[in-house]
């Protein structure tokens, strides 16, 4: 398999951890989100994925986008170890932590959010900064209040092995700790992506590995 | 089941196309997110959905969340009709197209940002619908081309059935229209929504048709 993959995408570091956690061996191709105006943009990454957007995977002669959908890909395709492990209502549970996070915090703090606040609004500095913390510690109490309490949380997010939702939870504690947000208000969050980080999955996967990283 | 649902609500409009598309009888329970500063943050909403966020299903004594997880989790309870048909490769590429809506375009624009964007960064009106627009077209448009030339497109978004994709797609396209942008540059993004729309399970799903409507 080969990933299109940028250290600091949240997305890839999605994928990356699962084609980890599954032992799946793959080639990194890096595309550069900062470099040349972006080299997602440039007709060679759009003829990969027209998106214009990281990741993408080639597997089994196609070539498949959003994160997520990779993840689900390669679990069934992959089975072992599950990462959308129990019944419906449990996969229902772990895709929804999964999703509060994939949906309801990183798009809001993608580079080309940001880029727009600062280009067409004129956001300075701290308006931008303000603004990413805003939406990540709005996510992440709300993922805490789905993880505290719940007795369906485990060792992780669900249960005691590694899912899907950990998969998204990690990449988005990095980022939080990128800007700076204290993790205070959410222990069972901070809890959790400190075990998986403690994984070699997880640690493999991580931004400062990457053969692109700077 | 019992829906906690908003008319204009575009996660919740994808929902209730699927309790449809399913033949499952719902009940629906208003949330108003516009009322009394947003009924979803007072504590009996609260108490259902800790998020504060719709829809949230009530199904087989348990609370689930986020569209798109619930969406999976009535297909693999009431398997017919499948909302995730075919290969792994097949709800891979129909997942993304969900994702690329449910993650790339909908959170940015969605109500809660736009409130962000006037209290905090002081944006008007213009610059508002301005932002509206284009996240609904950039977003729109990598579907158009996730969807055009591509064999596995048919009268809908994946084959000829409705799947998770069109659930997502037709309320993007009704909040296009909602903002009038021109779906001139994504044809096959128009005519698919309108096959959809042509439908009762769409049709019934319809924010003027929800009994909260306004």
């Amino acid at each position: 398999m080969r990933l299109y993959t940028y250290f600091r995408s949240s997305a890839a570091y999605r994928v990356r951890i699962a084609l980890n956690l599954k032992g799946i061996a793959y080639d990194a191709v890096p595309v550069h989100l900062a470099r040349a105006g972006g080299e997602q943009h440039l007709p060679d990454y759009r003829a990969v994925n027209p998106a214009g957007l990281v990741p993408a995977l080639e597997a089994d002669g196609r070539v498949l986008t959003q994160s997520m959908a990779i993840i689900e890909y390669l679990d069934e395709t992959h089975p072992q170890p599950a990462l959308l492990p129990g019944s419906p209502a449990d996969r229902a549970r772990l895709r929804a932590i999964a999703q509060a996070i994939a949906c309801d915090i990183h798009p809001i703090n993608n580079l080309r959010v940001l880029q727009y606040l600062q280009r067409e609004l004129g956001a300075d500095e701290g308006q931008k900064n303000a603004w990413y913390r805003h939406w990540v510690m709005t996510g992440l109490e709300a993922v805490e209040a789905m993880l505290a309490d719940d007795p369906r949380t485990g060792a992780f997010c669900h249960g005691d092995t590694p899912t899907l939702a950990d998969c998204c939870l990690v990449p988005q504690v990095f980022n939080a700790r990128r800007f700076d947000c204290s993790l205070e208000s959410c222990p069972t969050v901070a809890r959790i992506a400190g075990r998986c980080e403690a994984l070699e999955a997880f640690r493999k996967a991580a931004p400062a590995g990457q053969p692109d990283a700077e």
